[in-house]
C-alpha cells in the first residue's frame, strides 16, 4: 500500500546521542549500520517516527531497543535538516541526547545492526550521515549544562563520594577541578544527601557516600 | 501530481516566535488565521518546510514574508510534534525565535493572513494549534539567555544608553535590576563602548551613549 500526498513530504527520525561512563571515560553508544546508505559503517541509533507516536516517544522506543533500559535522562538537542543529510530522500532527525547511570546497562544488539559498542569520545570512528555534527553538539550540551544543572547525577551510581562525583566533572569537562570549592557548589544545590556510610579504598582516608536526595527532581524527561 | 511513499509522511512545518521592543513592551508578531484549521484565529507566523531548502532557510523565509526584514537573530527553539497537534495531518513543527532591533521594522502583511499584528506578552489572544506552548518556550528561553549571552543586543537600536539597555532587561525579566551591578556586568562582557556622545532627557543627568563594538559577533544565526 502507498501513501500520497498532494504535496511532497519528508521523512521524519530520531537519533539518540547516549551517554555513559564506563571504564572511567566517557562513552558513548554507537551501532554498525547493516544496511544502505552507510553500510558497515558506524552511526548513532535511531529511527523513523511513528505516524502515531510523540517524537519523545520514539527517542525512549529506540533507547529500550538499543539498550534494553528504560529509565534514563533524555532531552531534545537540536533538529538536522540540511536537504542533502541524506542520499536516500529528504530525511529530518529530531536529536535527542540521553545519559544512563554507570550502574545499570544491559546493551543488547539492535535488530537491524551489525554491531553495537561504547565508544570512548576521544576515539570515535568515522560516523555516518552528520551524526558526527549531532554528537560534538550533545557533548557541548552536557559540558555547558554541567554549570547550571543537576544532569550529572543522572551518570552517578545510586551511592558514590564527592571525589567520584568530582571526577566525573573532570571527565566530562576535560579540566581539572578544585575539591573543596567543588564540594560546596555541589552541597549548595541541596539535591544530595549523606547515606551515613564510608567508602574506604586502597590507603586514601574513607570517604563520604552520597546518594540523590529525591530521583524525581533530577530525572527531568522533557 | 500527487506524491507517493511507501511508508507514511508527516508534514513538517517551521514556526518563527518574532519578538521586539515597541512602545515600551516586549511584543510578539502573530498573524490571523485566512484558511482552515482555525481560521480567524491568531497564530505564529510559519508554514511548511519547501523540500529543497534547510529548516534554517525556511525561517528565514517565513521571517523576510511576515516582516519584510531579513538581517535578525534567529536561533532555532525546538521541534513540537505531538500527533494531534494538526487536524489536518501528522505536522512536525521545528520552532524558531527571532528578535528583532526596535528601530528596523517594516511590517508587511503576509499573502495568506487577513491581518498581522504585535501583540503585548501580557495580553495576548488565544492562540491555534499549540502555539501558546511554543511561544511561552520562547520567552522562558530568551529570559534564559539573558544571563550567559549577549542576545539583548539584538533587540537594541545602534545607539543606547545603559539605563535604556536595563530597561530592556526589566521588561523582559519583570524583574527591577540594581544599576550598578548591572553596568558593571554588562561593561564586563566587553562587547559595547561609548560612542563619545551622550543622550540628555527632560531634567535627567546626561548619559552617555554606547555602541555595540562588532555586531558581527553578537548576530549569532545558528
Amino acid at each position: 500500500m502507498a501513501y500520497e500526498y498532494e504535496y511532497p513530504h519528508p521523512a521524519v527520525t530520531v537519533d539518540v546521542v547516549i551517554f555513559t561512563i564506563r571504564s572511567d571515560e566517557l562513552k558513548v553508544l554507537l551501532i554498525k549500520r547493516a544496511l544502505e546508505p552507510f553500510v558497515g559503517r558506524w552511526a548513532l541509533p535511531g529511527g523513523f517516527v511513528d505516524l502515531k507516536e510523540s517524537l519523545l516517544d520514539a527517542a525512549k522506543r529506540e533507547l529500550r531497543e538499543e539498550t534494553g533500559v528504560a529509565a534514563a535522562y533524555l532531552e531534545q538537542l537540536y533538529t538536522f535538516g540540511e536537504p542533502d543529510r541524506d542520499p536516500r530522500e529528504r530525511v529530518i532527525s529530531v536529536a535527542y541526547y540521553a545519559l544512563m547511570p554507570s550502574d545499570a546497562l544491559e546493551i543488547k544488539a539492535a535488530s537491524d545492526a551489525e554491531g553495537v559498542g561504547w565508544f570512548t569520545i576521544d576515539e570515535l570512528p568515522e560516523l555516518a550521515f552528520d551524526h558526527s555534527e549531532i554528537l560534538q553538539m550533545a557533548l557541548e550540551r552536557l559540558v555547558a549544562k554541567l554549570d547550571y544543572s543537576t544532569i550529572a547525577f543522572q551518570l552517578m551510581p545510586e551511592e558514590f563520594t564527592m571525589p567520584e562525583l568530582r571526577h566525573l566533572y573532570e571527565l566530562i569537562t576535560r579540566e581539572e577541578i578544585d575539591a573543596r570549592n567543588f564540594a560546596k557548589r555541589i552541597l549548595a544545590l541541596d539535591v544530595i544527601e549523606p547515606t551515613g556510610r564510608d567508602r574506604r579504598e586502597g590507603a586514601h582516608r574513607p570517604a563520604k557516600l552520597y546518594r540523590v536526595k529525591d530521583r524525581s527532581k533530577v530525572e527531568v524527561i522533557k
